[in-house]
Parts: C-alpha cells; structure tokens; sequence
C-alpha cells in the first residue's frame, strides 16, 4: 500500500471515491465497468480501487476515460459473500475491503463503495471508521421507490442492528432526515415511525416513547414529523423518512422486494400465455419499459451505512455495470453535499438535550425502561 | 334474541356460518350481496345474520336464493370502525358483532364472519370464546399469494398481538399446519420461520430458541420445519406456513400490499402514456384480468384467529361482494373439515412435553428467558 498522496492533487480537483473492486458476485470486470459509466457522465468524479493489482490493473488500462481518474491500491486477500463478520474483523487486514475502508478513514476518500458481504462491512466499517460521537447504533438506509415528488423514500435501520431503543429511534430519525436533505434534495423532510397503527397508543412501548422524543427535536432536526406511519405507507407520498429497527426495517424491504418479484413474474406468465397476448406485450414494450425504469432495483442500489465517522455505500452483491453506478453516483452526491458533515452537527444539536435528559432522569422511559427492548 | 334451536334441522342438515352484517365500511347491502353469491353457488351452507333487523330483513327478503337459509338475529347496536376494543369489550353487548360470536359460543353455527374492526373482533373474540387450553397468544392468520402449488401460503401471526415468545411461535407454527392442512389442503405443510437471514444464528434471542421447539414438535405437529425464512421468501414454493410475532407480520403484510397496489398503479400510469401503449393496454385485456385474478386481495380476503375455542374469519373492512363471498367459502371450508377439533387435539399433544419441560426446569430457553421479549 502507498503512503497518503493529498487526493486533490493526484486526481484534479475531483471528488474522490473509494471503490473496493473484489466484492460481489461479479467479480471486478462488473465493478470496473460500472467506474467506467460513471466516469463518462460525471468529470467531476474520481476512483481509489482496491483489489488484486493483477486482476484489476488491465481492466483499468483498457479504458481511457479511467486514465488518471483510478488509482489502485493492492489488497491480495478478498471478503467472500460467506464468510462470517467476526473471522473479518481477525483476519481481514488484507483484504480489499479493509483497504477500502481505510482511505476514508485516512481522508484520502470521502466515501466508500463496496458490494461485499453486508455483515462484514458493516462490522468493519465500525472497527475502523468508529461510531459518530453520541451515536448508539448505526443503521443502513435503503431508498425505496415512491408515489412521493422525489420518487424515492427512504426507509432506514434495514438490518444493522436487530434492535433499537426510542434513543436509536430518534437518532435514526435525525440521520434519515439528513440522508434525505443531502442525497435526495428534499428541504424539510416529513419523517413517519413505522408501526402497526397510526394510533397514538398502538404498538411497542418503546415505539410510544419514541414517538415523543422524535416529536420534541423537529426544529433542531429540521424536519416534520407525522406520526406512525404503515406497512402500506412505505412508498406513499405523505412521508419521505420511515424509521424503524433493523429487524422489522430488513423483514419489510425484502417482503417489498420479493412482492414486486412475484409479480413481475406472474405479469410475464399472464402475457406469455397466448399468441394476441405476446402482441400486446410486444406493443406494450415502452410501456413496460418505462414500468420496469421507475420499480427497476439497480436505480435505488445502494444501501448507506449512516452514523460513523465515514459514509459508506453498500452497493447490492449481484449489482452488475448500471447498479454499481447508480451506487457510485449516490456516493458521490454525499460526498459533494458535505453530508458527513452536516449530519455530524445535527446529531449533536439535537442529541444534547435528550442525552442530558436521560443522565438525569435515572430511569427516565427515554432510554431507561425501553432499554434492550 | 330466540332460544338455541337445533342448526341442521332448521338449516336443513347445512353448515352455519354466524355473519355479521353491520361490520365493514360498505353497509350490509353489500354483505347480503356476499351472502347470495356463496348461497347460489354451494348448496350446503346457511347463515345466521346478526343486525338491525329492520334494515336486514328486506334486503334478505328479496334474495329468494337465501330463504329457509338465512335466520336473522336482531342486534340494535354496531361495532364502529375507530370503536376502541375496551369500550367494546365494555358496551358492545347490543352489538351485531357480540351477537355473532355469541352463535359460535352457543354451538349454533361452526363458524364467525365479521367485516368489522380487528381490533374489537379480537378483543370480543378473546371475551366470549376464550382461549384453546394450552395457548398462550391466539394469532391471526392471513393467505398470501405466492409461486407454490396450491397458490398461497399461510402466515401468522399478523396482528392478533405485538408480541411472542419462543414458545408462542411454537404455538402459531402448530395453528399455521393445521390451518394449511384443513384450509388450504396441504397434506404435510412446510414450516419457515421469519427472520433476518437463513443462517442458524441469525436474528433475536426467542428466534433461535423457537426454531428449536418447532424443529423438535415436527413430528407430533405434522409438518416438516424448514428453518429460518427471509421476507422475500414469503410468497416462495419453498415453505407453506411462515410463522412470526404479530408486530412483523403485520408490517410485512400491509408493505406487501402497499408494493403490489403501487406497482398496479405504475403499470396503469405506464400503459395510459401514448396512444400506442392504450391499444396495447386494450389487446393485453384478457392477460391483465388473469394477472389481477393471481394477486387480487379479494381472493384471498380474510384472516383467520386461531387458538380460540371457535374460529372467526375477519373479512376485510372494505370488501364487496367477491370479498364477502371468499371469506364465507375459507369459513364453509374450515367448517367442514372440522379443523376446530382436529386443532386443538393437535395442540394438546404437541404442547403438553414443552409445556411440562418448561415447568421442570424453571427459567428454561422455552419460556423463561425470553418471556416478554
């Protein structure tokens, strides 16, 4: 590995992302190739590559646009999609992966980019990047599709961690709000709790406690908050933030996820059924063209790992070229937004008080009652 | 109210299904009209109605198809939609849908319909048919369309309560079998557990001590266990019962929902864009009506409560006809095939060895340390 070259001299001004060329099911052809889309819609945007030099170096070669975009940093070990997070955490300072990590941490990235092992970044990211000051659980934000103006809401923690208190509650409410500010561009965003009910009573108790403390810190947080929202209200259009944990977050996106599946299946069987059928369907090629662009999961690729001293961007393991650049493209967005920063600040604004509250108030239903549940 | 008369003799040898008329946001116009569709097509089943009969009683009289089938039962008061359970449980004892479970508490009908409020249904439910001996938690369950054989899959619970311990996801894997036995016809139904990934040490605490009860009742309870399922694996050929808290399961079934009535919508917005894709829409008739046919809600429309000593099919508050109709024909079905009796002799012979084990080693996985959690 080479030392610290100051990142805006070695790549001309540009934003630069830390890409780990080795996760995924694809292999680093597809990681590449997804630079390489980037590169040509974005001057502004630059690369650091980690993997196997030997592998990734003619790849890079090959492509002009790359030259003096891509610098490559050698990592001869790889994260497989199997391996487990705390054997990566002892074992994996060779790998691409910890490399990638590492030029956030060393300041020579803003953002990293990885389509590896989910568990094991996550664990990694922590180790290495460190939790942000007052942060008690980071969470991963996913983008899901939407009848909102923006077409997306975000929906965050969807499987960091399977619990959370009304303390992480509120701090993902405060991170999601700013995710959505920096990389979706909306100005005061509407953040919902998701639950079985809209009612004030419904639910968990740490869901009613939460529901107060996400309510009390609007104006420091800079959004709106409208209550409980949903299953059904994911992807509508009366709110952009939906927080939950990470165990009920991850059960709702792959449900959403294998749902829309279904039925794209069942829709191909429908029109493959008979010879008028696969007409229509032929006639109604744009048509679901344009169906397939707004469902279309490589658009929203790109799960963000939020609360650490570092923001990084888990691209989907089968992502192929377009999904590794929608993944990059949101990396850099964040990067140029100065996300990281502002959300540093916010959380501690409006982290203060609540914090302070509960140091006082022994037991105080904030964090004491609702604690591990 | 009329004494307790004797079902098959007025009946005519039918099975009795208990409905409430005044439940659901379309009136009893629609639920009489639900009523003539099941009544015209199976010549075997016959009703008590439970209402205000000055409003029932024309609308019954006109359907010559009901007469001799269908006993009205007067109920001054109705259930309201936002009517709180306690209030419920407190002053609805005039209402159309205490009178209806009062008819399968009574022995007089075999099954409860009701569009009503869940919550009050359950409440009510809980009140006057009480629990099975041996249940902890009752659960609902609803059907989902998915790849399989048969065309649905079981899952529950999906609202009856937020939460559920080890032992009470043994429970609902039990109530899930023989619900996919006796309801659906699956001769030995494959169980999942819902968790966040598929490996064994996956997710929260009462999770891996469930998927130990369930795997070792396999036998006793007539169903193979297939280990931990994830979201996307609810609609999937690979497991017939998916068994989890009711928090989770109800989230997961309204973002299913929620995803499938915005991809229809999509597709809608999709197909009106140009004239071209219009006359596609038109030649693509027949393909669409079979694709809404697979995921129409209607089909599938009504949950059941189980482990109560009497079964309730809660029919959707907004269903119509068809809606109405499907939910008398999952009532007839589970009816006729004595699915009552055969669950709780299953649940007596599959709980009794956990339930004695649990009492023998005080503060055991099964109950102790995850109680309440």
């Amino acid at each position: 590995m080479s030392g610290t070259p100051d990142p805006s001299q070695s790549t001309g001004g540009r934003i630069v992302i830390s890409v780990d060329a080795m996760g995924g099911d694809r292999g680093p052809a597809t990681v590449v190739a997804g630079l390489v889309r980037s590169a040509e819609i974005n001057p502004e945007i630059a690369f650091i590559l980690h993997g196997d030099r030997a592998v990734i170096e003619p790849l890079v070669a090959r492509r002009r646009v790359l030259a003096g975009r891509c610098e490559i940093r050698h990592a001869a070990g790889t994260v497989r999609m199997d391996d487990r997070p705390s054997q990566v955490l002892r074992h994996g300072g060779d790998t691409s992966m910890w490399s990638t990590l590492e030029a956030v941490r060393a300041g020579e990235a803003r953002v990293a980019v990885s389509c590896g092992n989910t568990g094991a970044l996550m664990a990694l990211a922590m180790l290495r990047l460190r939790k942000l000051p007052g942060v008690n659980r980071p969470a991963i934000a996913c983008l899901w599709p939407s009848r909102g103006p923006v077409g997306f809401n975000v929906m965050l923690d969807v499987g960091a961690d399977v619990r959370a208190d009304a303390e992480d509650l509120l701090q993902f409410a405060l991170m999601g709000a700013s995710y959505a500010r920096n990389g979706l561009g909306v100005a005061r965003p509407r953040v919902g709790l998701l639950n079985v009910g809209t009612e004030e009573n419904k639910g968990r108790p740490e869901l009613r406690a939460a529901q107060e403390l996400i309510l009390a810190a609007q104006e420091t947080g800079n959004y709106d908050f409208v209550g409980f929202v949903e299953g059904g209200d994911i992807p509508s259009a009366r709110v952009d933030v939906i927080v939950t944990d990470g165990f009920t977050g991850n059960i709702a996106l792959k449900t959403g996820e294998g749902t829309a599946m279904l039925i794209s299946e069942f829709m191909r069987e429908a029109f493959a059924k008979s010879f008028l059928s696969r007409i229509a369907a032929l006639l109604a090629y744009t048509s679901f063209r344009r169906l397939q662009k707004r469902i279309d999961p490589r658009r929203v690729n790109g799960g963000v790992f939020l609360g650490l001293n570092g923001t990084v961007v888990k691209s989907h393991g089968g992502a192929d070229a377009t999904g590794v650049s929608a993944a990059l493209k949101l990396a850099f967005q964040l990067a140029r937004s100065g996300f990281q920063e502002r959300l540093s600040g916010r959380l501690a604004a409006a982290m203060a008080p609540v914090q302070d509250a509960a140091g006082r108030i022994a037991g105080a239903p904030a964090r004491g009652s609702t604690e591990g549940a």
